[in-house]
């Protein structure tokens, strides 16, 4: 069979740099939306809001170069599973980028109210999930078994952030009814921040059955740490 | 090239009967999970909450099998697109089933306490979201654009509806401060079943874009009704 492998290869890379200009998009924009959500500023939340087209044109183009380097090329084994992570990835990070504008829309009415409290967790979240995105992608791009594996012990802490979270905003909303809707959306993004998680754990699932040709997803192997 | 045309056509229905199954059984995991919520049934949330091991294997299965299609049969156009677009229903429909399992978590919680009220939006939602389900994956296996299309639009219905009850559980909880955790529970039941017409809708676009070839997401095109 006549296969270009070289022009195979670099239209792989390509698609691959596309992936993660793609990663870095979102992760920079749920980095902006919580910093917005923190520093209560209306200018930055309303950027994240606005600003999700640059994503939705990568989404449409990365799913487009893997359809034609599954049509065109045809590859086998480890390339296979790589252009076909890919695709699973790329909607990954499409709803990163779509739970990033969520964020930014209960920050919008958080800041209609009076804070109820100094933000400590939530900020936690968010770094936990942005380290989390950029862990699963690097993953991906270096086969990095290890690297993916820390990604899911990773969404154990998120959790349990999460469940802290929710119990103290709790105990205010009954304290106070006033805290009941800024409380409701500060649950609400923590609730999102979680989700950012689940997303980089599924990248990182993807990566490991990618590279081991071994399916973890719920048979979650020991895990590291 | 010599390509088993047969076997693989048989692969792919094959496949393809396996995701209906999973279809199937993620709907009725919704409906058990909202009945169980709306009947205070203890025995119904418990059976949803422990019972998701069929939908994780079937979900590993018909990646295999997808995987399998692409790399021994190297499928080209629509049949190429129909295996993609199965790869990433069968995501949608592994976490449809999880979203039961969240939907039935948040219904044990729920009976803990006094009810809040009287449900009627939440089976409302609940059963939008099993059409737009069901019609999705017929969808699909029909090639069917304009049902497709159909599920776009049942979409806005579901967001009116969650707006709906997250502005009257706020008045509740605003009034007496003893329906604010139930209230929670059952706001989170109605952004579980928003998110469950969201992989409907994404599984509605991958068939437009499997038969069309044209890329509807970001760009939605008219809406039908």
């Amino acid at each position: 069979m006549d296969r270009p492998i070289r022009h195979f290869q670099e239209e792989l890379e390509t698609m691959q740099a596309r992936l993660l200009e793609m990663g870095g998009i979102a992760e920079e924009r749920v980095r902006v939306a919580v910093q917005g959500l923190i520093t209560r500023d209306v200018v930055l939340i309303d950027r994240i809001i606005g600003g999700d087209e640059p994503l939705n044109h990568l989404h449409v183009e990365i799913d487009d170069r893997c359809f034609r380097l599954l049509a065109l090329h045809q590859p086998m084994a480890v390339d296979l599973r790589a252009i076909v992570a890919a695709v699973k990835i790329n909607s990954d990070l499409e709803r990163v980028g779509d739970l990033a504008v969520n964020i930014a829309e209960a920050a919008r009415r958080y800041v209609d109210h009076p804070p109820v409290k100094q933000l400590i967790d939530i900020p936690r979240m968010g770094s936990v999930a942005q380290t989390m995105l950029r862990d699963s992608l690097d993953a991906y791009v270096k086969h990095d078994i290890d690297l993916a594996r820390s990604v899911l012990n990773s969404d154990d802490e998120l959790d349990a952030l999460k469940t802290q979270v929710f119990r103290e905003l709790l105990t205010y909303m009954l304290q106070d009814p006033a805290t009941i809707q800024p409380s409701l959306d500060l649950i609400l993004v923590s609730r999102h921040l979680e989700r950012i998680g689940d997303h980089a754990t599924n990248v990182a699932e993807d990566v490991i059955f990618m590279v081991s040709a071994q399916d973890v997803r719920h048979h979650p192997p020991t895990r590291v740490g």
